[in-house]
């Protein structure tokens, strides 16, 4: 027999419990021919007492051995090793067996180039001023809880288990395009409109529906960064159109039109990402006849739509006339928090079809349990209320932030009051060193990571995004006076 | 002044809100050049009597067209349209607008041929057979409803709100690291795993960063229908593999291997979907030497591996010796049920790093929220109380049917009652009109869902499977009936 004591390593403070550390090290042993088929195992009373373990332990790894086929139970004779195993390979199978997920990979596989992200430095600042994040603080906690419990508790559960809605569930497409055409000036159908996990699964579908590898797709300078990024992924060539004041120029993107073939436009015409500036009447109105007599594919990115401090929005562009080329989406994740997701794309009943079946591909459907439960909280109106809610405090929020930039750094940086969104666009001097003072910032506990999704484009922007929805006032008066501690004038 | 009481068309159970009508209305007519710059309008009072509507409504219509600029409003003179309008085109943003949805986009973009899903006659039906989806009536509704609670009033609920980690949250990826290393024989980090929304976004994710069109990638025939759909839509060309019942044929991979450049292989070793078929030990060892030998990428879907109705079921592949170059995803969704859509990958940390950047892509990150809840179920043991529960739950109803489909059907059908899972798989001759009986079956009530989604490859089998998990003995029995009464012998 086999000095087993020696031979079978338990390590008491391993995740791997210790029936499978003992039934992996045999198969250790019966593969490095160290145990021939039909050799005796040791019984389980003698082989505990042997490693001092519960006899059960013993136990159960004989019971994984005989389940896996490579030990036999006899009767009357006890455990064998399998007379019928395959020609075994020295090379042990369990040996590298720990390690085999600490090389990297053997195969070939892509990586996306020069992707930033806030790096862990920022997202464990003590502070972290994003770009843009509602108050997750102002849920309505209890009504979110009535309603986890009204669908775990339905009568008709079971029917939320069948799963085949890849457009959505039914229930919260109906309420979601009643919200959406009551605050939309939109009138669409439930067969208009396909629920996604946030809006960057609605660009992505959308865009990988229009465009084919080598295809050009008009954006602006600067952009949101996780589109472009998505585009490029996609293989495009991407053409930049500036923003001034009055949004995306026109009138460059019809120049664009009349000599390249366009298969995409992506516009933001409500607060702008990144600059926050909202498209004149003027320019939509042009932008529309361009979408008409180009039968331009175009996806309005309505992020921040809910977001509005005066009386009426702008409605966006989907509600006016463009023969059904937009493609609208926005996201339902600005105003229940980032830590829930649920976006929406609306274009015409055949492209939602396509973009379902492509969504099958990537993510099957959403979470219906989740649909269900905002559903609930849209028809009993705790949406509309909580949006009312946050734009009230949003604005006090949005107010203070900007008397405060233009108080204590008004002499460097340029900025304009939205009416509306989550966040600032603070422009600073081209020879302002703001990437130092970002870095500075953040060795005195202030992490702005809004300064870090930037495309290499954006840098020249020398600008940030200085979001003030999720903050209080006391943190954003300690963000600014650690900013401005961060350099001297 | 113009016949506003005629101009302006109200539908009161339209689900435009009325104030949003009328302005939508008159910028119709200011594009229409009915109405030109500088041109004053009806005071709210005379325009509210005209049409008979409360004041309030025409002011919140007027307040919208000067938020918009298309009207302006002059102290003591009341609303004029706006003097600095651009040329307004004869074709009216609003004459269309209605219609904007409802036809056809002018653009080309792709849509996915062939593709089937159960169409909204199965999703309708009265009983409807799935292809093996979880009971959802096992959760445990309190346990969970505890658990929204404790998420929702934690004290640092801000910091859910950070919401930068594509990986998943840290919080669930450590719960879900432990508990695959308990269930799994693994032995990896945090770093080796990623949270995605279910495995079906894991398969499409890993597949996009290892091939490109007109790779070759092997699968079995046949194979689960969402997954060869996704390699088809990256442009691959698929080589099948046969199942026969030690799983898929290593040896013909082998062959394979020899003869062209394989850039992918994959494999659902356990329970294979669709045929249930559990891979032997010997084909395992067989296929592990063979991944490491080519250095073959490898993505093995185990899906259902936490259902065993035997003591202990195989490890999987990901927990033998292969290099790093196995990419081993499974799904929650399978334990919780489809309403929730939770999945994962695991594999070498660059790999995973690199999948977490495409996923930002597609989508952003997961539903922090939702992670938070299920690490609470881990920890604190509901997560694996409701699997026990389940298999043993699982296991009686896959006798009961077995034994129901051995005496009523076992003259045409020919199966292998499995020793797990959520389904079985049942073969019928090759002149056996099963299409012809499924769609008899629909019109009495009974939806075979599993029948649908079936690759055209996989319609030779003449097979489907029968879902035994999700219902109880009574609906199975039901089900069984039908489907014999839809044939004479």
């Amino acid at each position: 027999m086999l000095p087993y004591k020696n031979l079978l390593l338990i390590k008491k403070n391993s995740q791997v419990a210790v029936f499978r550390q003992i039934a992996t090290q045999f198969i250790g042993l019966i593969q490095e021919e160290k145990l021939l088929p039909g050799t005796e195992l040791p019984s389980t009373r003698a082989l505990a007492f042997d490693l001092a373990l519960h006899r059960k332990t013993i136990m159960a790894a004989y019971n994984t051995l005989v389940a896996e086929d490579w030990i036999e139970s006899l009767p009357r004779k006890g455990y064998i090793v399998s007379p019928r195993l395959p020609e075994v390979r020295p090379r042990s199978y369990h040996a590298n067996r720990l390690a085999s997920y600490q090389s990297a990979p053997g195969f070939m596989f892509k990586t996306l180039e020069n992707f930033t992200y806030p790096p862990s430095s920022i997202r464990n600042a003590n502070l972290i001023i994003d770009d843009g994040f509602p108050d997750i603080e102002l849920l309505p906690k209890e009504a979110m809880l009535n309603e986890y419990r009204r669908v775990l508790h339905k009568t008709d559960l079971k029917k939320l288990n069948s799963g085949w809605d890849p457009e959505g569930t039914p229930d919260f497409r109906i309420a979601l395009c009643e919200f959406l055409n009551q605050t939309r000036g939109l009138d669409i159908q439930t067969a208009n409109l396909l629920t996604t996990r946030g809006a960057q699964m609605a660009i992505y579908l959308a865009a990988s529906l229009i465009v084919q590898p080598g295809d050009k797709v008009v954006v602006s300078d600067p952009c949101y960064f996780f589109a472009t990024k998505a585009f490029e992924q996609l293989g495009v060539e991407l053409i930049a159109v500036p923003v001034d004041e009055h949004g995306m120029c026109t009138d460059i993107v019809e120049d664009i039109l009349s000599k390249h073939v366009i298969k995409l436009l992506y516009v933001i015409p409500h607060h702008h990402h990144p600059t926050t500036v909202t498209m004149s009447t003027e320019r939509r109105n042009h932008l529309l006849r361009l979408i008409r007599d180009y039968r331009l594919a175009v996806i309005e990115d309505d992020y921040d739509y809910d977001f509005q401090f005066q009386y009426d929005p702008y409605l966006p562009l989907a509600s006016g006339d463009h023969d059904g080329n937009i493609i609208y989406i926005g996201s339902l994740t600005k105003v229940l928090g980032t830590p829930f997701r649920l976006g929406y794309m609306v274009a015409a009943e055949n492209f939602i079809k396509a973009a379902a079946e492509w969504r099958i591909l990537i993510d099957l459907r959403g979470d219906v349990f989740m649909e269900h439960v905002v559903a609930g909280l849209i028809r009993n109106g705790e949406l509309t209320r909580l949006i009312q809610k946050a734009n009230k405090l949003y604005r006090e929020r949005c107010h203070f932030l900007a008397d405060l930039v233009h108080t204590k750094l008004g002499d460097v940086v340029d900025f304009k009051r939205p009416n509306g969104g989550m966040a600032l666009w603070l422009q600073f001097p081209k020879d302002f060193p703001l990437q130092k003072i970002i870095k500075k910032s953040l060795s005195l506990g202030l992490g702005i990571a809004g300064s870090t999704y930037t495309p290499e484009t954006n840098v020249s922007y020398n600008a940030f995004r200085f979001g003030f929805a999720s903050q209080h006032e006391d943190a954003l008066e300690k963000a600014v006076e650690i900013f401005c501690r961060s350099f001297s004038r």
